[in-house]
């Protein structure tokens, strides 16, 4: 097979790649709509993306393998199959995330609705803002790719896990001064951990796009830089 | 490079991932244990394990992506190789959770002792014994290269998933009754959430195996049936 065709096919999986990487931005997005506004019509609709980015998983995954089976790449095209696949789970789990959101959604509507999330301490909203803008960063990085702009989705990662520190705290306290708001805090608190996730698997795309092009490890270097701190 | 050559490498590569596992399962096993006994050397001893776990991580990582880059394998060896990728971030997962669960062993030290796990409803001890059990069942279903016993470990997922749902209930309503051990609860809370994600691993590394022998993918059966119900 002349190699401008498997060029083609790579341009193609990406193109699948980023497409997955929409919806599940999407659902991600749509999620948190769902949640801070208990609207049960959005929750079934992020249900629906979710299916979609299972189908599309099932696509890019096949296609990699098949890559792989049959073209036996080498050096940056085999580190760029390897992104993919990675970045194929990672997406797919921002996609279960969102489902495990517009679960607590539906939580929520059994409880009194003066303690619903406007009520209850937290940011439930700016954590879901940064937790998508690390995924479109990160999806813009391997589209793009920018291992500069990969590094950046890095730094923000400290920025949700300091509101989820925060939230995580305001919340507890807030159960112990009025035990009535259990229930409905203790659906935030699940919520802000389902986007601290959320914000780690974006985390993971930026360090695969810079595999990818650098070819070094950078979760490895991290790690040596937080045992020298 | 001779045929025989490649296929004692791939034996390599299996131990150093079977050696992976025997930590990852360790780090979780232990991490329980800590927490239960709120033993602070114990919780030490399993960052030192999770250190381990993140240098074999490396090492597999590093040796299956220089097999698939030199070698170039075809079907049950390249399945294989992908399974190893997978369930090498399965494992490391896993004790990622353990020190997860060893960071609320942690913050135990800080409230009342009288609203020790002990004290509390939810059989965090038994959380943890299924998903010990699930990761040795998924580790020895690779050692064999048995489909039939991975299986099992699919099996064993809904066990857990049920004690998590009883035991997050439980504990939710402990908490309303006495506001005064929402510390202590919300740390249970917690670690029976990790549980059920180290469980989830564990699920994860059965359908690699299934895959790897079978070279069916066994999620998306699951999903379709999912669907059908």
């Amino acid at each position: 097979m002349p190699r401008i065709h498997f060029q083609q096919q790579l341009a193609t999986l990406k193109d699948k790649l980023l497409a997955m990487a929409a919806l599940s931005q999407q659902a991600l997005e749509l999620s948190v709509e769902a949640y801070l506004q208990r609207d049960t019509g959005l929750c079934d609709h992020v249900h629906d993306i979710e299916a979609a980015i299972n189908a599309a998983e099932r696509g890019v995954g096949e296609m990699a393998y098949e890559l792989l089976a049959k073209e036996q790449p080498m050096a940056m095209d085999l580190r760029f199959i390897m992104a993919v696949i990675k970045i194929n789970g990672d997406l797919e789990r921002v996609g279960d995330q969102a489902v495990a959101i517009v679960k607590r959604c539906g939580e929520l509507q059994k409880y009194d609705p003066n303690a619903g999330p406007e009520n209850l301490p937290g940011d439930i909203a700016q954590m879901g803002a940064i937790a998508v803008k690390m995924i479109r960063r990160a999806i813009r990085s391997l589209l793009e790719g920018d291992p500069v702009l990969a590094e950046k989705v890095l730094d923000m990662d400290d920025e949700i896990d300091r509101l989820n520190h925060e939230t995580q705290a305001a919340l507890r306290d807030e159960m112990m001064r009025r035990p009535e708001v259990t229930e409905n805090a203790l659906n935030s608190i699940i919520v802000a951990r389902n986007l601290e996730r959320s914000a780690d698997h974006a985390t993971n795309i930026a360090e695969d796009v810079i595999f990818w092009v650098r070819g070094s490890d950078v979760r490895h270097k991290a790690a040596a830089a937080a045992v020298l701190q």
